[in-house]
């Protein structure tokens, strides 16, 4: 999803101001997928295709690939096998790259991390420098990506930035099987006429940012000066911390009673469990002082959907 | 050289005043090595090596293996070969045995994970809940590894401590390629009447235990109810933090004018470089609550080496 709305950005901001050619490569494409130079459907878990992605020394790669949590949490290999070992063999596979230029290629990689490489107990408001003590398998695989390419990064390989996201709301489409889905599930549903669970209490506190801001993330890092970086490659982005209630209150604002009443209340401990290990609160001075900007308030998040993702009624 | 001395502990004193059966892998032992019950020659980067040395379902499982700082350095692939991908092979290995013996088997792993974990810029005294942003391959392939153990163990695989050891000091036998081995040498050449050569200023403040003080916590972590770590599996153990000055010192009172003057300061920018980058200071609070000791003072560091370790002069 993010994917696409990235490309959609660089297909028509190029980058830097200037126009990329744009090879594309996921599991599969949505029918209106956005037009690229090359499009490639596979898997990031097949042998050599990383060596085949980047042989013709891209300048910029996004690394974006993953399973979401829930399902990282139900398949354990699968978990492993698809959020972990690809970015090994595509560090290795830009390493190569980086080998057979003799020294001259050194791509910006940005990676997707997430908040999920945190665990409670918590800071009120956690910094850049809490420690990484995740919880969930998602988030252990992403802090070793992050580690892996900081160590690639460091030894001059490759240039590398890990952004770490926040929830990213109001996903349009259909519900996917992370833990946070529900998070836009009771703003999208409700938005398109359609009942939604919330397997939470309202007081759940949670940090948000709009795909738009996402987007924007992942486009700043493509040329944020990494020497601001100071070695610490990975980085919490910005986005607007509030409650569940404070999200149904944004609602009713922008669509009513008769959205929120369409949200159904229906705990869920498992999913519970999950996001109470998950944190609230960040820090987020030194992704502001980087030029990482994210939405202030949720009404705007909400306003993001209904301008970007909401169908007009038939 | 903690391994050896690790099985002298574990054949005299047992685990938890038990008689263990003991298997001992290396690439290769010593002629006065440790009698064990099975004394196997290879190396962790040996395919199916894991999956054969856990084959009879032990209870305990210590993994030392790593080749040091300095190497993993200067050795990128055999370094990430080596610290990392072998302590995967490891868990999979004791996952499968978990597995086949309908999760009744569950052992404990300790692994000897290390300050070099730790990165600058540091806080004064480095607590459990600092971040883990390693400036060297070696710390980042042990970060790693501590992630992976408690996802583990998070899932019920294994039941994993990693103890974050500082700098083992007084090293016996030969000199190592770890960058921090002249914290060793400049108190080991010494006391057998050779020179040392010391590649930093006596300011540097660094922290050390003892080769018996890190065979008490592998010992201690062997046995620690793992309930209390709040899944948090990594901890920094304690120890003496002091000055190259203070080290000088002590050698001074124990073996007089005469040692100190083998030292021979020469300036190596590339240990200096990486030493700036490691730790000085830790909170060991959480260490000494869950029952982990360490000398209190540099010259007991140096008595426990002359008693253990140094040979009667001929």
């Amino acid at each position: 999803m993010i994917g696409q709305k990235l490309l959609a950005r660089l297909v028509r901001d190029g980058i830097d101001g200037a126009k990329v050619q744009i090879t594309a490569h996921d599991i599969a494409f949505p029918d209106n997928a956005v037009p690229v130079d090359r499009q490639i459907i596979g898997s990031v878990t097949e042998p050599g295709v990383m060596e085949r992605l980047v042989a013709d020394d891209p300048e910029y790669v996004f690394h974006l690939a993953a399973i979401v949590s829930g399902e990282a949490e139900a398949d354990f290999d699968k978990g492993w096998q698809t959020n972990m070992f690809p970015c090994w063999s595509l560090l290795q596979a830009l390493r190569a790259r980086h080998e057979a230029t003799g020294g001259s290629y050194r791509p910006r990689l940005v990676f997707t991390s997430s908040i999920a490489v945190f665990g409670a107990p918590f800071e009120d408001e956690i910094s850049d420098t809490f420690l990484t003590a995740p919880l969930t398998s998602y988030g252990a695989q992403k802090v070793i990506c992050e580690q892996m390419i900081s160590d690639f990064s460091r030894k001059g390989f490759i240039d590398g930035v890990a952004i770490r996201l926040p929830s990213i709301c109001v996903r349009p489409g259909k519900a996917n099987r992370a833990a946070a889905g529900f998070f836009s599930g009771i703003i999208r549903e409700p938005l398109n006429g359609v009942q939604a669970v919330l397997p939470v209490p309202d007081t759940v506190v949670h940090t948000h940012a709009s795909p738009r801001s996402a987007v924007g993330f992942l486009c700043h890092a493509a040329t944020l000066d990494t020497d601001r970086l100071n070695g610490r490659r990975a980085i919490n982005m910005p986005g607007v911390a509030c409650t569940v209630a404070e999200q149904i209150e944004a609602l009713r604002d922008a669509a009513g009673e008769q959205a929120v009443a369409l949200i159904r209340r229906e705990d869920d401990p498992a999913v519970a469990h999950i996001v109470d290990n998950w944190p609230t609160r960040f820090n987020a001075a030194r992704a502001h002082a980087l030029g990482f900007r994210a939405e202030t308030e949720f009404r705007e998040i909400i306003q993001t959907y209904i301008e970007e993702d909401l169908k007009p009624a038939q």
